[in-house]
């Protein structure tokens, strides 16, 4: 399969610029099954107020956005996973969304706020959900999600393939530490940075996927707006084997760690 | 304080001629208060049979090698952390053994063992202790540890500062995926490889000493023997901040995760 990232410039707190951009940008870009977007794709970042990031609000089921991306998935046959703002009642969330053909398949929201985000979204509450795909397991986190080793490992443990890791990064060291969770978890780590700056912030691009073996597959350039495509194999992530007699997972001393999570069919 | 790795080839099974070798790198070393050298410093890596794994260990009681080196570190006021064949009774460990002026401080035994090591070394039994030194809190793992994120996540959570990490690495991965553990962990990791080639495995050098922003302080080369020599300020360690609202630390979503390890001084 084909797996795609769009490192674009959203525009603070315009759904519709944005929604445009992104088709534009994929109805001409080369063909791939999965796509990954920036954080907040649909919006911006750095709102400068609750009022107006609840402006640059959708809900889940009535996100002109996640329609039109929607649309989109159906009549091209393939996958999405995009940033979000998503709000549901009076709460934000700063949420990732999984979009098949036949409609959305998963939501996840960030579990771990940057700086003046705390002053818009509320914490993810929906823990860390695992995604069948017709390629295998996808999980999903967002920006600074990316600093706390313990949910890359938990959903590697639970059987992910591919972690689709939509960003706003302005910190220069998450395209550092990824090699690293992609090797000692043999994953795929997808990486989908924005470009550009908004309120003081400048966002760092570089947007970055990452094999099994730690090879970076694709990276983005650090302040263009670029369509990025390469061939991703799941099954590589299904192999834990680092040598004929040492695994990845198997040779882990739980007894030892004294964490009682599990590998998938593991006995606790 | 200065921190220096000595980056050398050990000859298979030859404890006088290591201890030699060792002893001459230090002396005509810069000066350093701590000293990392490479796993199984004593003695060599690829047995051939367990009996000559066993001819080349010796007892943390009666070792030529370690007491050579406890008097160089009496008499230069330094501290030494070593890889060390260790017999104990009938069984082997693959060991890090920590010397001070005043005598031995500390011992870990290999916790995850890489391919023919299972053939003669016992896995470790001492779990994941921590050390007090005149500057912090130091951990200590060998070689394939590195590739459990677990074991760098517990340690520092411990408040080890600077992980002390003897190799003898053979897999070009490690030293990518380094940069990842100290910025996550905010930790100094302090990795020494040894060079040359043993019954077919080719050791990979690049010591690599790293900060917790994941800068490179030292580096070797793949394959000379080479004395490393860098200031490292271990407060720098304990400062887990990230932003002015956000940290490495406090922010964990423990509950999120359902582990049940804490920080020091946090609540379970």
């Amino acid at each position: 399969m084909r797996l795609g990232m769009i490192q674009f410039e959203p525009r603070l707190g315009q759904i519709a610029a944005n929604t445009e951009r992104v088709l534009g940008l994929l109805q001409n870009a080369p063909s791939a099954d999965l796509w990954v977007l920036p954080e907040l794709a649909s919006s911006g970042y750095a709102f400068g107020s609750r009022e107006a990031a609840y402006a640059a609000a959708e809900t889940l089921d009535n996100s002109s956005y996640l329609l039109a991306l929607q649309e989109w998935a159906r009549s091209s046959g393939s996958w999405v996973v995009t940033g979000f703002n998503e709000r549901s009642g009076d709460l934000l969330y700063n949420s990732a969304v999984l979009l098949g053909p036949s409609g959305q398949k998963g939501l996840y929201r960030k579990l771990h706020l940057f700086l003046d985000e705390q002053n818009f979204f509320t914490p993810g509450n929906l823990g860390l959900p695992v995604f069948d795909t017709p390629w295998g397991k996808l999980g999903m986190l967002v920006c600074f999600d990316w600093m706390f080793p313990e949910v890359w490992r938990l959903l590697a443990l639970e059987g992910v393939q591919l972690m689709a890791h939509p960003s706003n990064l302005v910190l220069p060291w998450c395209q550092t530490a990824m090699p690293g969770y992609a090797l000692t978890n043999r994953i795929f780590t997808a990486t989908c940075n924005r470009v550009g700056a908004e309120g003081g912030l400048h966002f760092t691009g570089q947007s970055l996927l990452v094999s099994p073996t730690g090879e970076a597959l694709l990276r983005g350039s650090g302040d263009q707006e670029e369509v990025l495509v390469a061939e991703v194999d799941w099954q590589a992530a299904s192999d834990k084997a680092i040598t004929s007699r040492n695994n990845a997972f198997g040779d882990r001393r739980t007894a030892v760690y004294g964490i009682e999570i599990k590998a998938s069919g593991e006995q606790k």
